[in-house]
């Protein structure tokens, strides 16, 4: 597959986001690009679908199904310009020996930075003390408002040693947090070499100042922060969730908001978007943000540079760097 | 050296926040602390001085001049527990040879992390975001409301390549930034060494997405942004200060915020505590913090660590690792 051909099968405002016109050139100067589609059954959308090798998929992308396979003989990968393909590709893809790429890895990225940027602020306490003094608007002695502030001897637990929660514990690192992390898939030797300790949740989640949820949403995951660890959460620690809001019971949370002693950044709630009378959104101890956490705007161009670099592996007869194997579909987002 | 004799000069309130238990008795480890004053007059603090081989200091400590320096003979090394000399160390004390070291770098750390965390921010808009969706409370387009947002393909202009300068430098590194920075004192080469471009003041204000001030406060540096360059920050970049307020013409600043096209974190102003009906403290685009960047709360304990490990040096014979040369001070905070 020295010079493959390539078809792009996703919508054109993603394609249009995530491909500029240098990365369209790049793509261009690698293979073939055959077009652009957003469905499988045309006889248009067939016709380049029978001379396609490598399918570069996104955001919206049609559904891959055996039926779709049959009419590409001649597909050897999938290139997925985004992060989960769950809820495009089929098994089908895999029994049929197709590669498939994921740049879940570049999408978790902004997650992780966010991420860092919260709990280093969170430590310092430093969204409720712009709260306060934009408020009083006098002298802020925040040593003494907001004991416990500072980011030197605390711990933050990272629940979930998904791709963000590996990125997080990387970001961290230079930063001299004490790191724990709880998660059912991983090994002590694995935390070993992440640098941090392997904790049960519930000790976690007592001894952590920051707690951050990098978990999949999965039935086994619902309310895994329920009502009774949301209140053994310390006095003044910070609840961080950029993954999905069921991964909380937000009753309960907003029941320990509203005591006053509990700092939370919410990217995700239940519902999506709250309904207006909402207490979370004007607590000053909340920071409320509408699932921003993820790639956007310019951060879309990570994702079209991450599926590039997998088309250029592919070419050169090099292995895929972020392969996406069946069997971790059931335990990732 | 090897048991040095050990006098604290420091405030009560400063020793015991930045000396807990622990911290004391590792310094008891190393030497003999023979106490704490905190002036160098009296008969108590002259006797206790006649004795000290190392004082300790920090903020508040009593002046270091020739007369306190005659009452010392013994004194071989000031550990400053801080961040900056020049307030009560004088010239005699490098003339008589007394070593110096200071807790600058460490003292810095803390505002190289918050600078951290903003950077992050303002490349993705979070907090006029969330401020905006506090505002809204129903479904929020961030790409399409804030165009540009995104941490991929963006500019950070560091101002100054101070200790703290140095400090936001590393750890931006892992985030993808392209950095420039602007320093009169800043061979290329260092700045080369420091994995970053070096450029003219004018040209990081003018091309820079966020642009962060960590120059020392000098006459030569009052007003370095004065109208003219707050005037040449392009639309919808981030100023960053958590140095001194006198390094920015506030007024411009402010006339250029209130025109809607510029966010601002601004952790130090002038005066110290803004008048309370400054437009600053409400606006969409500002957050303003009461001067909070620095070392606090238990930030502090990594001042008396830094103190401890010089200490550790000297009573090895080792060189300290920190020391303060006395053709700096005019250059530096």
């Amino acid at each position: 597959m020295s010079r493959p051909t390539i078809l792009f099968a996703v919508p054109e405002d993603f394609h249009d986001r995530v491909f500029d016109d240098a990365r369209r050139s790049a793509f261009a100067a690698v293979g073939d690009v055959l077009g652009r589609v957003e469905e499988f059954e045309s006889p248009a959308a067939r016709g380049l679908l029978a001379r396609a090798e490598v399918l570069v998929t996104g955001w919206g992308s049609p559904l891959l199904d055996a039926e779709a396979l049959d009419a590409a003989p001649r597909l050897s990968a999938v290139l997925h310009a985004a992060g989960s393909v769950k809820h495009h590709l089929t098994d089908e893809v895999w029994h049929r020996g197709i590669l498939v790429s994921s740049a879940a890895a570049t999408n978790a990225f902004p997650v992780a930075q966010f991420t860092l940027a919260m709990v280093l602020l969170a430590g310092k306490r430093v969204l409720p003390i712009a709260r306060r003094y934009a408020r009083t608007r006098s002298e802020l002695d925040a040593q003494a408002e907001f004991p416990g502030l500072g980011n030197v001897d605390k711990r933050v637990g990272i629940v979930g040693a998904s791709r963000i929660g590996r990125h997080v514990i990387a970001l961290l690192r230079p930063h001299g947090y004490d790191v724990v992390v709880h998660d059912p898939f991983l090994a002590e030797a694995d935390a070993e070499a992440l640098g941090v300790r392997a904790v049960g949740l519930d000790e976690l989640v007592a001894t952590s100042d920051v707690v951050s949820i990098h978990a999949p949403s999965l039935p086994e995951t619902r309310h895994m922060l329920d009502e009774r660890r949301i209140a053994m959460l310390r006095p003044g620690a910070t609840l961080i969730n950029t993954a999905r809001g069921e991964l909380i019971d937000q009753d309960a949370l907003t029941r320990r908001v509203l005591r006053g002693d509990l700092y939370a950044i919410l990217d995700v709630t239940t519902p999506w978007v709250l309904e207006p009378e909402h207490p979370l959104y004007a607590h000053e101890n909340v920071l409320l943000t509408p699932h921003i956490a993820g790639s956007l705007g310019t951060e879309l161009r990570g994702l079209a540079d991450s599926a590039l670099a997998e088309l250029r592996r592919l070419a050169a007869g090099e292995p895929l760097a972020h392969p996406v194997r069946v069997e971790e579909l059931s335990i990732t987002a």
